[in-house]
């Protein structure tokens, strides 16, 4: 009844939306958690801006503030919060009480506990409707409650709470949206069964904050400067940096169960850096097609690795965490407030180029940006003083879109003089005074051109504005969180037992959080101040790598990451030795799953290996075409030898296919490879081979009573496999016990029978093939992590 | 008998050698040139220190000054110099006294003009130790004469001045060594008809530098320091520098032939880059080793092209050039003064790496240093002034060998505290003190660690101390001489006709001479200022591209460097277009020579190539195993493939060698080869076949009156060439015909005739088989160069 009066009230105050014009229909706004944190803060001063910005749109409004809480004391709580509304100083004082005054009348709270509650706020909903006389454009429901709550209300929602056909239904997602991405997958799953897709719009309130909003505008407006210079041959580095000076002090309930790689990385600053990166899309306001070309970005990075991030935390961590959770004393968090992390593309456009996301509590300063330094490609003939006046093109040239605070104190978008004058929407961006006494980056503004906004807008009255209007390419969409998951969560599993470095806060922090790329990774500058660490906490060491003996032969043991690490600084060792002797080095390769990650390791983190002078062989092959995705070779080529430069006269891809056939006999592709061995390899003796072992004890493609290639002559045999598909080809075992080196690689909680199985028998080839690996002369050496050597 | 008393005198003085302490011999020093201008300012002062320093050494001494002048006025110029010999401020100034008089009486003055006058001064010196009984340790020719006398005076030493056998000969060398490749060749030649290679010492006076001569000893002594960062993983940049005040004022007589880059590029520039940038042998000091990792240095450099330089050239030279010459008012001289140029090695270590050289008269300061910059490879989570406090990783890192001169005015070597102290030989390098007014490229000196020489000595005394002890590593051999040359002589060449851009000179140069980095080469970052372009000159264009019409197609026609350069750019924009069109581009390409330049520019300058999706393939090839010298393949792999990352299963070498054989019609290659393409390439249709022509009009392997291929079946073929490797494979001109694009090159002064002949012949292919070339729904292009379009 109430809203009844206040519908009526506005139509006659005559200068807001008369019955035809208000045919746009009636919107409902359900706020959830409306008595909350970030209600209080931002969301219902962003419901006010979006009526004051769309009572003439056409559309009627009602706002329904929701909790948990009974009627009476909610309702007093939340008109608390409307009382303390604010209109912008752009507002007429005069329109800013009328409009206020309205909200406040469009406002209501409700309890939504049940199913029964749902049902009843639909009904009002729709009563109202009909008696007004207005149709429904839809219901926006914003959820502003802890991630627990989500599946129950989503479900009564649906069930009890749609709006009729012909009208829509938004409902808006608040972090955090999992902690993993398992957690991830299973809360959009759930979601799923009772949203559409299209009807989810995760916040990711970085997307509504001005300058990240602006990055895809600034480059899609400013390609003809771009196109150019956006690139791995120009851009130095990219960074993008999220520092506070607050703790978690009061938050750390859910700060400990999250970190700062949860709560900033994975998806604020992830999703800056991704504007910045991604390919342009033809239309930046198409969200599909910016949604696509994210997700193609995410599939070109490298994969996280424990040595991609250096973490830290603050020395008054521990003691928060025990207080306000609780804890013992002893309690020690493994929890990260401070995270660097180093991101590689495997793109053409950005191959090579580093981006630095940096997060952290209790820094120096407050401030956020993502900048992106462009390589010096000039030299300067004049001397030092006479080069560093003007806009002299050996000046640093960046581009900067600053987030907001800092020493600007506003959102701005910066680009170096000596770069270019950017083309910017005049009507929301105007360019900035020059303040002489600020300092960017060591150097001083008027070095650059520098844009703020013509209108400071908060990201939550941005956001409001945008479900308002439907624009999903501000939003999260479930592939690009899963994606964004999927991306952080090895990271995070990866560094789950690692203790971070402590530091003091603030400006005491000095140099003891600075960070360097070294060999793909990145590691403190400074080494580990023995007085900082934790007195009374264990540190766990990192690398225990056990060195000893497994079948009579050495055993290099440890985690895989560590396992794969030592393997692939022996097989560089191994290379860079054989080049020396012999100028060659023959390295025989196995398929699988095992050594993709070494390949991966050799490609990313072994700069000095001799590829120039490695030949390539494969231990074994599937009888498929080479560009088959079950091929062994075609693995190899992914993920090791198209980041590489190994000569294409080196590379030795077994001829399993001949005459437009696949392994017959007649063919000779054994032999010809066989051939192809005893012509370019000395004595047929590899420098290296490199074997895994199946959980039958297999190895090559040298099965358990194999016919051919267990014993006899050295040489190249055709196989059968029990299982799919079934031929193959193979080196013979003479000929691996040929090798001056023998590797073998056993991975996972899956290879520990066979592992212990082999540690007790003997040589029996035909049984387990792998038992007869034992190089006549050479020398054999087991990697086998802790999950298959311990189980 | 003059000689005679000066050594009794020198006896009997007794602080100087007794008859056994003077048993190492007696060695002869002839100063060519006596009385010149390098004899006046350094030599005879470099050869007084030599006394000096070896008085007590065993060896006597006798000094004889010689020109073309007769005795008398010869001998009265000569002594009127040495009497301004000085003696080192640590010299005490009694003995010095002594030391000078006895150097003024074992000097004496000689008219060497004829063969005469060489027996004579040989008799004279023999006759003397005959008298005195020493025996003769060797004699030392300096050469302080222009170089058109040199070849004369070496006939005369060679045939009548030689010492006897038992002592050794060295003749000093100083430069100019010729002016191009072909006359330092010939020169070469020339005086090793008189010398041998162990006789000659080459003189390069920045060898004698202190700094100079430095970096092989640093580079050795700081390996664990350098061997992890000396590389294109961490070095951003290398500078070697030449500044001059000066301009070429009184000699423009010699300037005007040679031009900044003979003058001081060639030899003291690139002799710093490449102690700078050779790998380091295990023995610094082996004069072999040294001269031998630099050869393979400059075997690793890229060719230089004329877009590897930016020249320029002071306003006043050409007022100077027409004043000094007696040349004609409206003179316009193209003799650079100044040049920046960019050299890129091929090396693993050094690929990607920028080598920046320059050097200029007329500049603003007069200073020279070698300097390898660094990377950041820091993050640095302060903020700003914190973070540049201390020696935090994020300032600059460098290393400084600095000739002299400049705000440091001394030889110096410093390193950035942020990197490491280095280790240098205490006995010869002391730290400098710190100067807090100095800055260096924009740092305080306090950022450093500076040494500076114990004992500050010139070049060339330093270099007349290695002749007498035959250390020929200070010196350039004849091999290192003609590397430097074959690698300078092609941007000579190609810049003879280019005009510099005129500077002003001094601080009013300003900006203009600063120089960028552009697609693989150099370009003046500020546009030409019109203003300062002689008003009266003509500019001629650099770049005239003909585009009309050869045989009915469209022509494209320029100097071949240009051709190349607009030929790379249009295949790149059919890759990019087909790339964009298909997602695949099917490129056919040629062997042979004239194709060798267009992969070079491919892989060096065409960043964006679609290499990932285009597939190679060749036009023809010769039967010969793909690893054999005479193969297209290997060219192509050579030139392109190994530089650029074409996915292994996209290069589509032809199969002419198949079952151990070659081009044997029963093992099908041809035919296999054609099922490839048909599989493959839609409808058989390449994307574009690049083409040449031979002088007998062939094209691909199809020659005139080829039994198969010039018609029939669009297919691939076994042909016969005239010329050896007979067999040849090769694409049928019916399947060339598929193709969208035909581009056929045409370079060289020896394609004239049949460019000629084509330009008025129809369509005769089995006269001449490109006649036949006519894409039936394509398009062909011709490229043909000045050379071969106009003879």
């Amino acid at each position: 009844k109430m809203l009844g009066r206040v519908l009526c009230t506005v139509l006659f105050v005559g200068a807001f939306p008369s019955p035809a014009e208000a045919s746009q229909g009636h919107i409902s706004v359900v706020l959830l958690g409306a008595t909350g944190d970030l209600a209080k803060k931002y969301l219902w001063q962003g419901l006010f801006q979006l009526y004051m910005d769309q009572v003439s749109s056409g559309h009627s409004f009602t706002f329904h503030g929701a909790a948990l809480a009974a009627l009476e004391p909610g309702q007093r709580l939340m008109f608390d919060v409307l009382k303390k509304l604010s209109c912008p100083p752009d507002e007429a004082p005069n329109r800013c009480a009328v409009l206020k005054d309205q909200f406040l009348k469009l406002s209501q709270y409700h309890q939504l506990k049940t199913a029964e509650n749902y049902t009843a706020l639909s009904r009002e909903i729709e009563t109202l409707l009909r008696q007004e006389g207005l149709k429904e454009a839809g219901r926006i429901f914003y959820f502003s409650v802890p991630p627990f709550a989500y599946t129950e209300i989503a479900r009564h929602i649906n069930s009890s709470c749609r709006p009729p056909a012909g009208a829509w239904l938004r409902v808006v997602l608040e972090k955090p949206f999992g902690h993993d991405l398992q957690s991830a997958q299973q809360l959009a799953a759930e979601l799923a069964g009772f949203f559409r897709e299209e009807e989810m719009y995760r916040v990711d309130h970085y997307l509504g904050k001005q300058a990240v909003a602006h990055i895809l505008p600034f480059r899609d407006q400013n390609r003809q400067f771009l196109d150019p210079i956006w690139n791995r041959h120009h851009v130095e580095r990219v960074e993008v940096v999220l520092k506070e000076t607050v703790d978690a002090k009061g938050r750390t309930s859910f700060y400990e169960q999250y970190g700062v790689i949860r709560d900033v990385l994975q998806n604020h600053l992830t999703e800056a850096l991704m504007f910045l990166i991604m390919e342009l899309p033809a239309n930046v306001s198409s969200a599909h097609d910016v949604v696509q070309h994210k997700l193609q970005a995410f599939q070109s990075l490298w994969g996280l690795e424990r040595s991609s991030a250096v973490l830290g935390q603050y020395q008054a961590y521990d003691g928060q965490v025990q207080e306000e959770l609780q804890e013992a004393r002893g309690y020690v968090s493994t929890t990260p407030t401070f995270a660097g992390v180093l991101i590689h593309s495997d793109s053409l456009r950005w191959e090579g180029v580093p981006f630095l996301l940096t997060s952290g509590k209790a820094l120096d300063e407050r401030v956020g940006y993502a900048r992106v330094l462009f390589r010096n490609r000039a030299y300067c003939t004049q001397s030092g003083a006479l080069r560093d006046a003007g806009h002299s093109q050996c000046k640093p040239k960046q581009i900067i879109f600053h987030f907001g605070h800092g020493a600007l104190n506003t959102p701005a978008v910066l680009v170096s003089r000596n770069l270019f004058q950017p083309v910017m929407p005049k009507d929301s961006w105007k360019e900035a005074e020059a303040r002489s006494d600020l300092q960017l980056f060591g150097q001083p503004l008027s070095d650059f051109y520098m844009y703020s906004p013509v209108k400071e807008r908060d990201a939550y009255s941005v956001l409001i504005s945008h479900i308002y209007h439907g624009r999903k390419d501000f939003f999260i969409t479930t592939e690009n969180l899963l994606a964004s998951w999927a991306f952080w969560t090895p990271l995070l599993d990866s560094t789950s037992r690692q203790p971070p470095r402590l530091y003091p806060g603030g400006v005491e922090n000095q140099h003891l959080l600075d960070f360097e790329m070294v060999s793909g990774g990145v590691a403190f500058t400074l080494a580990e101040p023995a007085q900082l660490l934790n007195p009374g906490g264990q540190t766990p060491s990192d690398f225990r790598a056990i060195h000893s003996k497994f079948r009579q032969s050495p055993l290099v043991s440890a985690w895989a990451e560590d396992l794969i690490s030592q393997l692939a600084s022996d097989v560089e060792e191994a290379a860079v030795r054989s080049v020396a002797r012999s100028g060659q080095f023959h390295l025989a390769l196995s398929g699988g799953s095992s050594p993709v990650v070494l390949f991966q390791r050799l490609a990313r983190h072994h700069y000095g290996f001799p590829w120039k002078h490695t030949h390539v062989w494969l231990v074994d092959e599937r009888c498929v075409p080479l560009t088959d995705s079950e091929s062994n070779f075609l693995g190899l080529h992914r993920h090791l030898l198209q980041h590489v430069r190994v000569p294409y006269f080196n590379i030795h891809p077994m001829p399993v296919h001949l005459n437009r056939r696949l392994c017959v006999e007649e063919d000779g592709g054994a032999q010809l490879y066989a051939q192809d061995i005893a012509a370019l390899v000395a004595n047929a003796s590899f420098d290296l081979v490199l074997l895994g072992v199946g959980t039958d004890g297999h190895t090559a493609s040298l099965f358990p009573r194999s016919e051919s290639g267990l014993d006899g002559a050295p040489t190249v045999v055709l196989t059968e496999s029990p299982v799919k598909p079934h031929q193959r080809m193979s080196l013979s075992l003479p000929l691996i016990n040929r090798a001056r080196q023998v590797f073998v690689l056993v991975l996972g909680k899956g290879k520990h029978d066979i592992t212990t199985l082999l540690s007790r028998v003997g040589h029996e080839p035909r049984k387990w093939p792998i038992s007869g690996v034992s190089p006549s002369s050479g020398q054999l050496v087991w990697y086998v992590d802790y999950e298959a050597l311990l189980g």
